[in-house]
């Protein structure tokens, strides 16, 4: 099968065998979402090599398991991280942090840039026929802007920045939206201010002013080293700065704002796909406005060339 | 009065006029400790210029105001922070972050460091009869490890590392084990690491190395920029890091691991005063074996010799 693979900083097609995968399920990819993550991963994050991409919607081809012949035929999308099922972690449904854990496209298991790609059925949730793949296939990112809303609390109405206006920042700010919260979006984009207005989002280039009245919450989201000591500047004392960015390397920051403001600082990774599926489901979550492109694996190079500057770039394998 | 000063990284004796405090009590200072915030001071900490010195026990010697007149005489500790009284923050009672607060020996107040100092009745607690001098100037200092008790549950018995086996270490140790957790301290430093021992804590020296099984919580109390990369790796899965150290500067850090890992980082300052004197009138958290000292003002150069080396340094004006 055909196969886009990241090494050493480069990208080049490849054509690998399918996967066979034991215990699993092999699907058939049908499109796939560039992320941030991906990004970052050929910068040199995680020092990932192999097949990348944990965003995608397929159709499940052939199981290994008789149990999971139901599954053949159906619209899926999946959660990324397979535990290894034993370990206390596995054992308190919190996959998600297994030690010995292999991450879709991330860690020890080749990704979604594939014509094919293998999961187990315990990962997979069923596409709702109404929903498209181009809807589709923005789950795993919603599901973690889901995420946030099992992190904090949004009593009465929470005023929450949102900072950074990429394709995260976008997603979160409608979740938090449709939750309750007052959400602002606060960027460095003039065009990706313009998509979140076209949600009918509260957006604003980023002056790096204080805020008249700092924030509850703050998602940072910018994917880079000054969003956490912004995000301190936005939020008010004994508020909450929601960590979304990962990135390669070490960001230099003054610390003491956080301890003398007694700011908590949330890590915030992978989330529910349930609720994500209905927020895309309802259309409570709009995507349309952030898809950039939609490219054949040939054409790569231009994919990744617009997804660098611009939000969603969607690749069909 | 005679009183310390710190002014661009030196300390002087002064002789300063005694405060008139108005609508506030005179209080006489029998006692004050040094703390890492006023080692930090002197290093730049919070661009401080003036009279430091935030923990004492004293005696009220006069009021301003005919309400308080039942202080007068009574032997007190004091917190640190007085807030405007009149902004959302103070009428919500939490005048520790008034925007417009002044904070004893640490910003727009003249501290405990000299012969007498001026706070609100508001801000006092009585020291039980029975609590002498030295046992009760670590009120402060309690307060501050007990403030850690509102901001993470310690269900069950909680596996908790205290990282830095300095002054507010050996305290929150202590503290933290009273509330029912399983508490290491680990630290840098031998001749601490006896005096925890001494305190009964399970103490050692930090080996550096991954721990067989990651802590819940861990209380970073190092005073150093690598404190908290060395926490977010003691910390388990969705553990709890809680931020006690204040330093000028900043420090370099990689992120990532706290987002992947999910962790929550909490900056904690200053604590209730009501609980920190009953966990020193019971004996539930000891200071004695902290003490290293007792210097007069006139003394003040051996005094710090001894505080950036060692534990608890007391100053008798």
């Amino acid at each position: 099968m055909r196969a886009l693979m990241f090494e050493g900083g480069r990208r080049t097609l490849a054509d690998l065998p399918r996967p066979e995968p034991t215990g699993e399920c092999l699907i058939r990819v049908r499109l796939a979402g560039i992320c941030g993550t991906d990004l970052q991963l050929l910068d040199g994050y995680a020092d990932f090599a192999g097949v990348p991409g944990h965003e995608f919607v397929g159709t499940v081809e052939s199981v290994s398991r008789p149990e999971d012949e139901r599954w053949i035929g159906r619209r899926v999308v999946g959660e990324i991280n397979v535990g290894c099922g034993e370990c206390p972690r596995c054992r308190s449904g919190l996959k998600e942090h297994c030690g010995r854990r292999s991450v879709l496209g991330i860690r020890g298991r080749p990704g979604a840039f594939a014509e094919y790609v293998s999961l187990p059925a315990d990962n997979l949730h069923t596409v709702p026929p109404h929903v498209d793949d181009e809807t589709a296939v923005f789950a795993e990112p919603v599901a973690a802007a889901c995420r946030i809303l099992e992190q904090v609390r949004l009593d009465g109405g929470a005023r929450v920045a949102v900072l950074g206006d990429g394709r995260l920042g976008l997603l979160a700010a409608q979740v938090l939206r449709h939750a309750g919260a007052t959400v602002r979006v606060l960027g460095r984009h003039a065009q990706k201010i313009q998509t979140g207005r076209a949600l009918d989002l509260d957006a604003a280039l980023d002056d790096g002013a204080a805020p008249a009245e700092p924030y509850e919450i703050v998602v940072e989201a910018t994917g880079r080293p000054a969003g956490l000591p912004r995000a301190l500047a936005l939020v008010r004392p004994r508020g909450t700065v929601v960590l979304k960015s990962t990135f390669h390397g070490e960001a230099p920051l003054e610390l003491w704002p956080a301890v003398v403001h007694e700011v908590s600082i949330v890590g915030s990774r992978c989330g529910p796909f349930a609720p994500a599926l209905a927020l895309l489901a309802s259309g409570a979550v709009r995507v349309a406005p952030l898809v950039q492109g939609v490219y054949a694996l040939d054409d790569h190079d231009e994919a990744f060339r617009v997804a660098a500057r611009g939000l969603k770039v969607l690749l069909k394998p």
